[in-house]
């Protein structure tokens, strides 16, 4: 853990934290290469082991994860008030779920997608590297 | 405005709209390339005009958006609940500031850095499309 000065401090989150992280939320945002471009959208997601997965509709998304399939996913949470807050990064590849049996299994997840259209591509992140970090505001010694 | 069904329907938000949110929030995520792959961090930052500013410290990022100044910049807001939420999407190119008259008046903004370091380097993101979207979830005649 680094303390900056009596008042700020981050804490680095430990792999296991993230994965909870990840398992209390259901919006994160890819980035992605659009066009040799970075993009960046907000998906509702599910944690399936660890992994995780999301629904889209075939369009630009994915056929701009088809053709670079490296993606950062993130998500994060923040306290205006206080100046705190934490965010997790997941680094690693993105693929199409195709198998049935997989299908089978995630359409037992309780994801519903927000947006229009089926979505009925599920797309899976392969996490190669999942780092956090909090940003703590008040005294360390509370 | 697309509607779906009865109870789920897109709007496709206008500028003026997302400035209008930009300004009412104080962390973004922006995705950026960092070695040629995907990268997204959170930023707590400040509308200047037509403008994104945020504070950072000489590292990684900074090089990064050095070498491949293109970048996305993104904020959403979500209600689970509901199944509703919005999202604005900045595409265009970051700067550093480094005009010490700019520098003179960005210091004026209410921007506290949270994080560690002294973040005394002041980028600037110049938008070359904004664009949001809400996602509502209910009846349309509501």
């Amino acid at each position: 853990m680094a303390v900056v000065d009596a008042r700020t401090w981050m804490e680095v989150l430990s792999p296991e934290t993230c994965w909870r992280l990840l398992s209390t939320q259901g919006v994160g945002r890819i980035a992605y290469l659009l066009a040799g471009e970075p993009e960046v959208v907000p998906v509702n997601y599910c944690v399936d082991r660890r992994s995780i997965v999301f629904r889209a509709d075939p369009g630009a998304k994915l056929a701009a994860l088809a053709r670079n399939e490296r993606v950062a996913f993130e998500i994060d949470e923040s306290e205006p008030d206080t100046q705190s807050g934490w965010s997790v990064l997941i680094k690693g590849t993105a693929e199409l779920v195709t198998k049935a049996a997989d299908l089978r299994q995630l359409q037992q997840l309780p994801l519903t997608p927000w947006a229009l259209g089926r979505k009925d591509v599920w797309v899976r992140i392969l996490p190669e590297s999942v780092t956090g970090r909090a940003i703590h505001h008040g005294s360390h010694d509370d």
